[in-house]
């Protein structure tokens, strides 16, 4: 462009070196390069689900709902809409009932914060534990991890220390050393993502009894867990296990969810539910009302707009997540289904050793065990010669873990697509993952 | 609530103790306790301009324009409102060719970022020109100031310095002379933030001159302006004056506008210029990509429903926000003229002495200098006893200037509830302003 730039990265945030944020842009970029090839690496959901949607209807269900259930007269209802709202949200009462009804999370609306999608959430949730860099405070999540979180940490200059992967995700063990480790150190492990649920990349899912050994040490290491919930309503509805916050007695946990999966992804729309109880001089608040505060400054509201079409899809589907969710759940089980039983059949024989995958029972992610380095120069590979793109599991790990491993996502591919792409798949890795 | 609080707000993040994070909140509680009191404090939109919004014809017309300029096909338009978009946006050729045809701002699209409001574009600039706290960067900003933009940089630990308003809003010699004394401490005045046309709080607007002097400035102490252009279009259509940005040839201003004032305040859609080349190892980027590219850990990208709404507006208007704001440029200017004409009338005689208003021409604010402190304890009693509200001007400092000035709003009234509001106001001064 220039021949001498105005600034230089160098001397902007160090975030802005750091390969995390650059990881879903850098996947964008491949995917535009190779049009025509099948991509198991976006985690969108299926386009089915928004070919039926029609915003003004679901907000004009909103607007009624306002003057039926809340007493507006209609001129302001309709107002709301259009104009500034509350930082904290409007459809925090519509979320608590189908918390409460759905996943035995028992909140008051004021306890609930209405964001800009998950990743506001947990970018206000870290900012409001984390006093200061430096302090010696530090996050812990599990390695490889979602991005969205550690970008966040980074954004904030958040320290983040990696907890071990096990079967069951999170290596409570691992969690527990590394909380002794701090301590002996003078630092602190002041909270622990987790995503008990089929976990982005990981796909694990926690088991009850870890569940209730995680709240314990939550307890027991005083710090708090900030749950991620984006997942858990792929379970078949009949083995669905108990969320942390739905466990939570002693409010150590902050809820994180998002309706990009179960409504749609354009609306960005999230919510927290932080309980817990804040202790000022003058008072007590409640740690939702904090992270308002702190949206002020970042967003000041999540959009109106986006809220009420938000709420009336589930004004539309009885109050209710599981209703909202559920003909996407089952999509969403059928694809992982064809992915797995497409790469029972092509991948069954004549592979190079070293290959194996998971077998998550829910989520959008099943991983693949390579005996090579499935890094970007494989990714390009992979893309130019066999036509099928995925991720390099490596794009999650903080500690190059998983640099043999990459994630195939099913969740917006149609079954004749991950048929035809695992194809493609068994000869890439026929040919060239060959240690 | 409980006997013993689950946390301290001591242990949480600094800025949940700044008074500049609750005083949003608190003006909002102070208006819901005194609902039949006529409020001078918000600075929000008229409520006539959301009336006849169509938001489903809005989107349709964003939907045509996919279709019929760009190239996509109806299914696949269609989708985008509803399916994660792009980071930096999907309305930047839009703004890109309103800005250029009404502001003289040519910026290539690739040269702009979409944000959630301008208060988003803040953070994500404020966040990229800071590397990290106690590194003796420093934001300077007018005192009194906007508080969106303190509280960002105190939600990041970013340390302001106050300078001093002149009649002309900022004062430059000020700005200079913390400049030089930065130096000698071995910091940096890193950026300035200023709002040139009619500013939130202060009114002011800097002549074309001093504009010249601080584009100057900018460049001899190596700092970046962030342009705040919130106000610009109340501007008399035959009085305008060209932006800083309009006026930069150096690449020293960063932009920032929002759709809240000139389309609606629901929509929660801003956007920056941030045309700044950033050296990299490899090569070059904008700084618009590198603030895309910090968004994905905020807000990942501004709800494409959102966009679409403000996207079908500029269509509807030639592609040109003079067009889109000049209905409500009118009604501005309209309410300002009745509030000057209101205050000269009742606070004609017979006020206690050292009472003064500034006579701003344009925006949304007049200033009132009161002979005695104008904090909460006499806001209280102007809303109980007297059913006018207005904000202390303190609320926007730094260093309690402006402890006896408040600030009168009058955008969201109608002229019958300025008058008599003025009426109740001018009653108030002569029995409570007395020093």
């Amino acid at each position: 462009m220039t021949a001498t730039p105005d600034l230089y990265v160098r001397d902007l945030h160090g975030s802005l070196q750091d390969p995390v944020l650059g990881s879903i842009g850098f996947l964008n970029e491949v995917m535009g390069r190779y049009p025509d090839a099948i991509s198991f690496a976006p985690g969108a959901p299926h386009p089915e689900f928004v070919r039926d949607l029609d915003t003004r209807v679901l907000a004009d269900r909103f607007v009624a709902h306002l003057v039926a259930d809340r007493g507006l007269d209609p001129a302001r209802a309709e107002r709301v809409l259009y104009e500034y709202g509350p930082a904290q949200g409007l459809i925090n009462g519509l979320v608590a009932q189908a918390l409460s009804g759905d996943q035995g999370i028992h909140a008051d609306p004021r306890e609930i914060i209405i964001t800009v999608g998950a990743q506001e959430a947990l970018l206000l949730t870290l900012r409001a534990l984390f006093r200061h860099p430096g302090d010696g405070d530090v996050l812990a999540v599990v390695d490889p991890c979602y991005v969205g979180i550690t970008g966040a940490a980074r954004l904030l200059d958040i320290p983040v220390v990696p907890i071990r992967e096990g079967a069951a995700g999170l290596d409570i063990d691992d969690l527990a050393a590394r909380c002794g480790e701090a301590r002996r150190e003078g630092r602190r492990v002041r909270a622990c993502y987790v995503a008990p649920d089929f976990a982005n990349p990981g796909g694990a899912r926690m088991p009850l009894g870890p569940r209730h050994r995680l709240l314990d040490l939550a307890a027991r290491e005083d710090l708090l867990l900030i749950e991620d919930n984006a997942y858990g309503f792929t379970a078949p509805e009949d083995d669905t296990l108990p969320g942390l916050k739905a466990l939570d007695t002693r409010r150590r946990v902050i809820h994180v969810g998002t309706f990009a999966k179960v409504g749609f992804p354009g609306a960005r729309v999230g919510y927290a539910v932080a309980d817990q109880r804040v202790g000022h001089p003058d008072g007590e608040r409640l740690l939702a009302e904090e992270l308002a505060d702190l949206k002020t400054m970042v967003t000041v509201n999540t959009a109106p707009l986006a809220q009420a079409v938000v709420g009336g899809l589930l004004l539309d589907h009885g109050r209710s997540l599981t209703a909202l969710a559920r003909r996407k759940a089952e999509r969403y089980r059928r694809n992982l289904d064809c992915l797995l039983d497409a790469l029972d059949r092509h991948l069954a024989d004549g592979l190079p050793p070293g290959i194996a995958w998971h077998r998550p029972a829910g989520g959008f992610f099943v991983r693949v065990d390579l005996p090579v380095p499935a890094d970007i120069n494989l990714l390009e590979v992979s893309a130019a010669e066999y036509g099928v793109l995925w991720t390099p599991m490596s794009q999650f790990s903080l500690t190059g873990r998983g640099d043999r491993q990459l994630r195939l996502s099913c969740s917006y591919l149609d079954p004749d697509r991950i048929e035809t792409g695992v194809r493609r798949l068994a000869t890439f890795l026929r040919k060239e993952a060959v240690a």
